[in-house]
């Protein structure tokens, strides 16, 4: 294996200098960076990025915190896969890698242990919730000036970074949307509310009715937990209540699809359905019979996004390695409607 | 921040005996271990994993190679989904970290580059194909003894590690479940042969027609390229040959689903298709209209066998951090046939 002795001895300098050159290190002449850079690309001279992480304090990865998700709840796959898809691309595209934390269950997250052994610059948080150690943990990375953004969740009265999508208006259109098909008793079946996700999407139910000047009734409101089995044991209730409810809008398309079988498996045909809205626009959505109109979520953008914040310049590779602590700003990405047969009523 | 002089002098030892120590790096007296572990203990000290590492020429980390996945194309999400967490949960047990290495569209993948530069102390291989640059890159790295495993794919004619599942028993026993059901005509709607995948099932297809003693027809093969669109788009000429086409097995469910979709735009009812049966048995298999009838593939446990034949000891968390090249074996799991409505003919 070619040294960096050998590089330095080729290009005339010190050893130090080649260090300096490869790992961009404080200011070079033009003239000395390309010499070092031309006897490295001749002689194929290879840093270790174990040492030139060592040297620079830098681990080069981008952590990503996975929330834990026991075998039997893979629903959520689409929703990650698009996100990680997003943070994928923007790291790739800015030389950093992506080292995949997975919680526990039970356990607490020391976040900022991660930092202090360098195993990471930086952080993206993925299924956080309100629960008040994750919230310490976050806090004191704040107070620590981590770089880290906190995806797809809202920790209210704190300012931390964070990208999500504007759930509350997402839900807004929904049901407007339903109510502009002559719907009036329209059922919505939320997730818990421990997600920020819920809350908001409740908010935005609320505020189209209150809109159409339609009464809001608690009655109407079912809580699964975004799993297709939540929506399928919702569907005897609401199977049940067919002469009262004329609309179903589900936080996510699992739900909704749950409910649809429930339906089915009872003997109702898609002529005695309700109107449906899910909510992701995930791929299932359009697989579904009937197709299930949706509120489409742009996760892989919001991927890019979150990625973007902890990486200052992402144009050029050296200086994506020097990532600064992000903006503590929260953005709000649109969503959309994307309506298909599920919720025209004639 | 502790640091390492301070343990040594609480604990009344050398700097290197806590290094020794904490890096489980040569024989040590167990009375000297314990002094040093309750010195860091009681300083909470946290060694840097950069400076451990560096010290053992280990970074900690599996590497995973994913497929290069275009936007467009997260049809895969289902079964990459349930090999990560298959390797996750092994690799987490294990101390290890997960390096998510994403394939560039048209770039060479340098494998024995990341373990020159000590990014990886081994690897999963993820949507492998046929192709001559992959072929070398994955010759370099068992020439150099490194320890890696292929997923999900087989190499004709070498002897690297693989863990796949059977497909091609997978695939005869779902065409033997359709000729027990009375279909004749079976069309086999398989995926580009560039992947094993692909002509395992065609071999299975074929073993199944020839134990029944019923003639191979290449009129009958269909190919897509795993998604639901080219499902989708094989549906019309399934649709006009339904006279001469009793059932319709498919190398994965989307493909499966696709054509469904079509036949139903097409003004098809449920009790005018073809028997179906998918393969994966994913989470859509049951969201289907009518229920999909699938081979269901251990992904999850493919991922979890892979990650052990990488780590001999995952009992004890520093031994495992010591990788061994991986005996070459192909392993096959067994696939299961799921039966529902979709292939049931009465």
């Amino acid at each position: 294996m070619v040294s960096r002795k050998e590089v330095a001895k080729l290009a005339g300098v010190s050893e130090a200098t080649v260090s300096r050159v490869l790992n961009a290190a404080g200011p070079i002449k033009e003239e000395t960076r390309r010499r070092v850079q031309d006897a490295a690309n001749q002689l194929g001279y290879v840093p270790s990025a174990l040492a030139r992480n060592f040297a620079r304090s830098k681990s080069g990865h981008l952590g990503v915190v996975m929330p834990y998700v026991p075998k039997a709840h893979l629903f959520s796959a689409y929703f990650f896969s698009e996100m990680l898809s997003g943070i994928g691309s923007k790291a790739r595209d800015s030389g950093l890698d992506l080292l995949l934390l997975f919680r526990k269950p039970g356990e607490k997250m020391d976040y900022s242990g991660l930092f202090r052994q360098q195993k990471i610059d930086a952080c993206i948080i993925l299924g956080a919730r309100d629960d008040h150690d994750e919230l310490e943990a976050l806090k004191r990375l704040q107070e620590e000036g981590r770089p880290f953004c906190v995806m797809n969740h809202h920790f209210a009265g704190q300012s931390f970074c964070e990208v999500d999508a504007d759930h509350v208006e997402g839900s807004r259109t929904a049901v407007s949307h339903l109510i502009e098909q002559g719907c009036k008793r329209i059922a919505f079946l939320n997730g818990p509310d421990i997600y920020s996700n819920s809350t908001e999407r409740l908010k935005g139910y609320r505020t189209a009715l209150q809109d159409a000047g339609i009464e809001y009734d608690r009655e109407l409101l079912l809580e699964g937990n975004y799993s297709r089995r939540s929506g399928l044991e919702a569907s005897a209730t609401i199977a049940g209540r067919l002469n009262d409810i004329d609309a179903v809008f589900a936080a996510n398309d699992r739900m909704a699809i749950g409910v649809m079988q429930g339906l089915r498996e009872l003997g109702l045909g898609v002529d005695q359905f309700p109107a449906f809205i899910g909510y992701d626009d995930s791929d299932v959505a359009e697989m579904a019979v009937p197709p299930l109109s949706s509120v489409r979520v742009p996760f892989y953008e919001m991927g890019v996004l979150a990625t973007s914040k902890l990486i200052p310049d992402p144009l050029e590779r050296i200086s994506a390695l020097e990532l600064t602590g992000c903006a503590s700003i929260r953005e709000l990405l649109s969503t959309e409607l994307i309506i298909r047969a599920s919720s025209i009523r004639q």
